[in-house]
Order: C-alpha cells, then structure tokens, then sequence
C-alpha cells in the first residue's frame, strides 16, 4: 500500500522529508557509527542534536532572550498539573473553550483555586467567547486558556485582553504561524501534532516565571529543565532527534512561519469555501473563530458521516472521523499535511456529495 | 563509518534486528501507509502495536495476573517522586547503594518520612550493604533498592528479607535475566537500556497496591494508567513500538531470559576474568556483589585511564568512561552488546596492557 493522507488529529502525519532522513540515518548517524536512539545524552552528537532542536525553534518562532525553551517528558496534560505546580500561589483564571480547558480546570483545581470566567460550554463549544479587562482579575496568577480547540475545530483569532499573564495551550496549532511570543508567560505544545512523535511537551516560559521549589518533585519543577537544559536525567533523544528535523524541514524546506502560515490558510480556505457551498456539508463553528489546523464537518446525518468516513477510507483518505465525544468528520490539517491531500478530500467531498446530496 | 560497539550505560546499543525493521517499516507500517509515529494512537493499528508490547513483556518476564504493567512517559526518575505519591502513607525505608538511591532518598523526602537503613557510601559503594529482618520496620509502606547500581557496577545477587513490599529500580538490569516478580510490590525501569528508546518507563505493580486518589495529578497517578491500559493520553507511541521490537528479539532470536542470561554471564564472566589475572586493570567492586550489565574498571592512574578511553574510540569501542561522579572505566554490556564486541574490548584492553603494564 502506498502512503496515505492521514487527517489524524494526533499523533499525526509527518513530513515525508523527515521521515525519509530518519530512514537513512536509523543504523548510523553521521560519522558517529550509531542510531541516534543508541546514543548517550551526555554526547557531543546527542548535545549538538538538542542545542540544534532548542536553535532551530528560537528561530522558527522568534522567540526572545528573557524566555527559556524547555523539553519536559511526557504529553500536554501533564501541564494541566505542573503549571499550577510551578506557577500558582494565589489564584488561576481558565476560560471554557473544549475539553482539554476541562480538563485542565480538573487538574488545577487539585492544586489552586481556579475559575471558569468564560464558557462556550452551554452552546456545544462552537464559538470563543468573549472576554474583556473587567472579567480578569489582577490577583489571579495567570489566564489560562486552550488557543486551538482540536476537538471543536476552534480557535483564538485574538488573544484575550493583556492584564495577568497568559498561560496558553498551543499543542494543536504551535509552528503554523508566526505567533508574537512576548504575549504569553507560558506557551506549551504536545510534539506530537505539528513538531514530531508523541512522548515530549515543548515549554516555552518568561525566565521571570521560573522560581526556584525545592519542595516541588524535581522531575516536576520547570527550574530543574530551565538550569540543566532539559538534561537534568536522560531526555526522549530519539524524539528530540525528530522534532529537530521537522524544524529544519520547516526552516529548509517550506522557509519559515510566515510561508507556512499561508499554505496552511490556503488549505483552510479551499476546506472550508467548499464546506460553505455545500448542500450536504457543513461546520458548525461561528465562522470568526474557525480552526485552521482542525476543520469539523457534519452531513447531518449520523449513519451518513459514517459512511463517509469509511468510504473516504477505502481512498487512503484515514482518520476523518470526528472525536468520540462529539462525533461527525474532523479534518486535522497539520503543516505536514501537503495541499495535495487537501484536493483529493474536497474531490471525495464533491463525489460522495453528488451521490448523496 | 561502520556501526560501533556502544558501550554506553544510557542510552545504549539496540540490537540491529530492531533497528532494520524499524528502519525498512519507517514510512509504511505493515498495510497501514503510515510510519508508527503518525498513527493515532487509538487507531487499531496502534492498539495492537501496544497491546503486544504489553503481553511480550508479560510473557518474557512471566508477570502474573494480580500485577499490572504500566508504561509511564519520562525516565525512572519521575518515578522516585510517583512511587511515594501513590503508594506511601506512613514512612519508607531504603537501601543507599549509590547516586540513584541518593536521588531517590531525595525526591521520598518531600513527600513522605523516609528512612535509609543501610549504606555503602562510606565505602565509595563498592558493595551491597547486608540487610537482616531485624532492619526492616513493619510499620514502612515499602523498602526501596536498586537492584543494579549502574554508576559503580554493583548490583544485588539476593533481595532483602521479604517483610514489607519491595520497591525496586531495575532500569539497568531489566530483562537481562529471569526474576521472580512475586518478590516485588512494584519494580520498574526507564526504557533507554535494555527496553528501548529514552522516553518511556515501564511500572510492574501488585494490583493491590493500585489506589484511586482524586488529590493527585491525574498523570501521576498509577491508577490513572491502569485503569486506561496506559492510554488515558496520547503515550510516546513510537518508543513504544521500539520497546516491542526488542521484545520480539528477545522472544524470537535470543528464545527468551533464561538464554539471555546465559550470554549476558558469558560476557560478564569473559570481562571480569580478564581483569582478575590482570597487572593493569582491576575492579574495584566486592566480588560478591558485581554487576552482569555494567563491569567498571580502572588501571589506577587517572591519565592512562583518559589514554585508555580515547584510544579505545580510535577503535570503534566507544562511550568506555566512568561515570563523571568516578572516573575511570566503565563497559555497558547489556542485552544488545554482542560477546564479539565484549571480545574486541578484551583485546584492545590486552594491547593496551601489553604498552602500558
């Protein structure tokens, strides 16, 4: 069988490029008669391979002196705890946009007082809701938000008003497009979307934020990965490796975030204008707030979306269905997905259309 | 470059079986048009790559039913903070055999009273302290060792008396031979050894042991991983689908731990022999209590130890230092290392001996 376009929600498809490089380099890594899953962290390859990784997407995401970029193990929901962990003394705002804010309401709530200001929960979370200065609290430690919803097909167009410090969940939508990092205290992204495999959380955090806690586990403290450069014990080499590569596909091959951005709006656009037209398709996200990393389509018709999201299989177009929670198609359109990928669903789209419309 | 024999305490060699399906599987898994890591990891191609990962390991290591096997994302030690989260209540003990009992004495200490009751580190760790039942407080939720000291290359040949669950770290040790897991209320081990790819570790724990706590972060709690079959959140998918390779070579060209230990003890043996009829190199750990998986080594002089290192790099032998805690020299010969590589260091270390004695 050949390779398939997988609109995977995550982990997700991964630029060919990469993948074709890991191929070639599996037994021996340069000159250094290993795989790079062989080699020890303390290495000159390994070290060269991490301060590459850490380089590369400072670059990429032009992100400033007075922040640190830290790798900590694990996914995007060990966050939800480690963040109150390491940032929270007196008090958390959240605002509601999708499962993973719940989810990170439940594990803040463990460790600080926490408060929903805002919630899109009672409409289907279909929209971002409006915020403004009076609903932020000054004393609250930071604002708490989700920027990508993956599941809804959501998204922040505009951040919310500047007050705390904003705290913000990127793992569906981080590397494409250029973001103004100066506008968060605390970004982070699970890999395994839009930077390489599942199994790291990329931190990026003002310096000023990470406090020393030794009552804090070690493993668990972001001054612990901010003064060993994520080399306090052995990282995940192997995935660090990847995410390496993508960011020099990104920078080599596609030349940076302001060209990814537009091949990733022309993709949106060509989904979503052909969505729009429809008489069988349509997405149910206020239009002002739409995804451009996760387009959620509907027929209306149950029994019909899973049709389509069979048929669409048997054409090597894979994991269209919507998440369990909600049901319907969801097209997750990461930077690896080519334009190509794009045309052959919205062609799919049309056929099973005009068959069933 | 030809591959090189990696002599690394982590992470370290993989068997070439592992890394050429994984190298020929990289851009199309099987029938799935997909590379490992792109797969969803709730798609059926995915579950069935972790559910046999999971029954391989069983089955390898006969776990019994009343023990679950978790795989938790980050090394073990992450695990020197969950382990009193989930399972201390009232005070632990342990046994300081070396840098990773220190470490984890200090990560027990924030969380719950914890006590060592033997140590070698008077004597530089160069043995296994005696623990008789009369040490052991009923009262302690459990006593923790490491069952193999990596650093200095000691290691238990019996386990303490059987009075409260023992707690064991076997990250440098796992799968290297048959061990009874009834002995232990928990052990585990970070993958980057003997298992696979930094990234992963994986928690054998007595069923019972498992307990709901709503307080604790939901992913640092076992019950979290058990209860989900380690897959509440997306898992470090692709490292997991290397730790099943390994598996599968273990099973099928090696034919399980009793035959691995049997080649494990030759290459062991053959190393230490050497060094016993020696005029140049000696070890330095009580005959009694050495390591199968990591032989230290040192000629007594510093210098010609750097010399020895280096040298031994010009010939393929690589990654032969001592920890940087101890200096001198350090021979990583686990699972994957094969006896012609343990054969090419006695030879280099005769040459060597032959100039320098």
């Amino acid at each position: 069988m050949a390779r398939v376009y997988n609109f995977s929600s995550g982990p997700a498809m991964q630029p060919e490029w990469v993948l074709k490089r890991a191929k070639e380099e599996m037994l021996e890594y340069g000159t250094s008669g290993q795989s790079v899953m062989e080699m020890s962290h303390r290495s000159a390859d390994f070290l060269a391979i991490i301060e590459s990784c850490k380089n590369n997407l400072r670059e990429l995401m032009d992100i400033p002196d007075d922040y640190e970029v830290l790798f900590v193990p694990g996914g995007a929901s060990l966050q939800f705890s480690m963040i109150p962990m390491n940032l929270a003394k007196n008090k958390v705002q959240i605002i509601n946009t999708g499962e993973w804010t719940k989810k990170a309401y439940i594990e803040h709530k463990k460790i600080v007082p926490t408060e929903i200001i805002a919630s899109s929960e009672k409409d289907g979370f279909t929209y971002i809701p409006d915020v403004d200065e009076t609903m932020i609290d000054p004393a609250a430690d930071y604002l708490y938000i989700c920027q990508n919803n993956t599941i809804y097909g959501s998204r922040y167009h505009q951040l919310p008003p500047d007050v705390i410090p904003l705290v913000a969940d990127l793992s569906s939508m981080i590397l494409s497009e250029p973001i103004d990092v100066r506008k968060y205290g605390l970004l982070f992204a699970g890999a395994q979307k839009n930077m390489g495999p599942a199994g790291i959380c990329v931190v990026v955090i003002k310096k000023d934020l990470i406090k020393k806690n030794e009552e804090l586990a070690t493993m668990l403290s972001y001054y612990t990965y901010a003064t060993n450069g994520s080399l306090f014990n052995t990282p995940p080499t192997y995935t660090l490796y990847i995410c390496d590569l993508v960011f020099q596909w990104l920078k080599t091959e596609i030349g940076g975030l302001q060209n990814m951005k537009k091949i990733n709006e022309e993709k949106a656009g060509l989904l979503y204008d052909f969505i729009d037209q429809s008489q069988l398709f349509s997405n149910y996200i206020n239009k002002r707030d739409r995804s451009i990393m996760n387009v959620t389509f509907v027929t209306g018709n149950p029994e019909l979306d899973k049709q389509f999201i069979a048929q669409a299989k048997e054409k090597a177009l894979v994991n269209l269905g919507g998440h369990k929670t909600i049901g319907g198609m969801r097209a997750s359109i990461y930077n690896a997905m080519p334009l190509a990928g794009v045309h052959a669903l919205i062609e799919f789209m049309k056929e099973f259309e005009v068959k069933h419309g």
